[in-house]
């Protein structure tokens, strides 16, 4: 499994995912699965993906031209004039990645299915952030519904859903959604540390702050621990019911 | 779908089911997904079901033998010397109708299935809890798993795990349900009000506190709208980050 996050908040743009990828309980790896493309000063776009991971990788490089020499490269992901475009583009080579693995492939359809979160800004537009579906077709955050999920999404939803406000600082967007995947990773083996976090401000048309947050990253111990705490300090502000 | 909790506590055994089934989005219904059995005195057994309602129903009809006239009953669940007993022949029922339901029908066997919680006191033996499964065999609760959920688990779970102590107090157990119960609704559509809760003091060989909890209940509205505001600060009182 995987747990990703897209969050449109009034300063700009926060993304975070996990690196576990497995295929069975016994078969884990740590892979990443948060990708930035950028023209700086003029436009930058952030991708995660879920799903089956040779269909995101292949999605990846499609969208990297690493089809062509190094040298001819001029990824459309970069030239499209607009993000409803990049989407678009990201979309259909989903779609074929997946029709073409399962023309191939002896296995379900399913299997090869991804999904993928899209969110950036290109000069002269707002910052925009998208759903994109197996079949390419993809839906836009909107102020009801400002954050996407992919993945493992229940575990760390109760929180978003009570604790978002989309007049957050990055400080405080950043400690929600290490809650969220705290929360996660406690209830589901496949989502796993190291988690990826970037920072997309508005109007600056470049990546902003990138880390890569591990199990022995003091910040998200102090959340790990120090949230049971707070969960039960709350608990116990609630009255108890009289039987 | 569902969400039912079935918890073991150093005082006894409390349980918590929600009522709403559903065919689809636009075909939903209240349904009672508890039953209890009981002799005063020397043993009281709680049932919560979920899956298929035609299965779980019928599963509840077998184990009060109401093929029988009513005059010839003698459920063999108030007979079994033992819970273990008693999860055999729940779990021997709940098999059998679903092979049956197989049988005759025309859809996927897996449309009918169904999950049990079961929990129980019978006297000369300590309180136990049981899930059953749709291929009838269980599995019972310990003190490293002393609670089970059924139906609709996620959204409620991370509060549970962090929150639970054996030795809690059943008004405290009661709001610790009923905050997962709320984070549960709010997520999803197939779980609703009205709520249905049963409590068992140890030792006690009757079934203690019943009660209905619907939206108009003044302590779930506490809950509900009490649960929001504590979390937020318990979310203020972390510490942000320092990007």
């Amino acid at each position: 499994m995987t747990y990703c996050v897209g969050m449109r908040l009034d300063r700009g743009l926060l993304f975070m995912s996990d690196t576990r990828t497995n295929a069975g309980l016994d078969n884990i790896s740590t892979y990443r699965k948060m990708f930035s493309f950028e023209t700086p000063g003029e436009r930058a776009i952030t991708l995660l993906t879920a799903g089956n991971l040779a269909t995101t990788q292949s999605v990846i490089s499609m969208l990297e031209e690493r089809t062509k020499a190094p040298g001819d490269r001029a990824p459309s992901i970069l030239e499209s004039p607009s993000m409803f475009q990049v989407a678009r583009l990201v979309g259909q080579t989903l779609r074929d990645v997946i029709a073409d693995n399962a023309q191939s492939g002896a296995r379900a359809d399913s299997s090869f299915n991804a999904s993928i979160i899209l969110g950036g800004q290109i000069k002269g537009t707002p910052p925009r952030l998208f759903m994109i579906y197996p079949e390419g077709n993809f839906i836009e955050a909107g102020d009801a519904t400002p954050y996407f999920q992919i993945g493992e999404t229940k575990y760390g939803r109760p929180i978003l859903v009570r604790a978002y406000e989309p007049s957050m600082s990055f400080e405080k967007a950043v400690k929600l959604l290490l809650v969220s995947f705290d929360s996660t990773i406690k209830a589901n083996l496949s989502v796993g540390l190291p988690l990826d976090m970037q920072i997309y401000e508005t109007d600056s048309y470049k990546l902003g702050l990138s880390r890569r947050i591990g199990a022995e990253d003091a910040y998200f111990q102090t959340i790990s621990n120090g949230w049971g705490a707070a969960l039960n300090m709350a608990f116990d502000s609630l009255p108890d019911v009289t039987l």
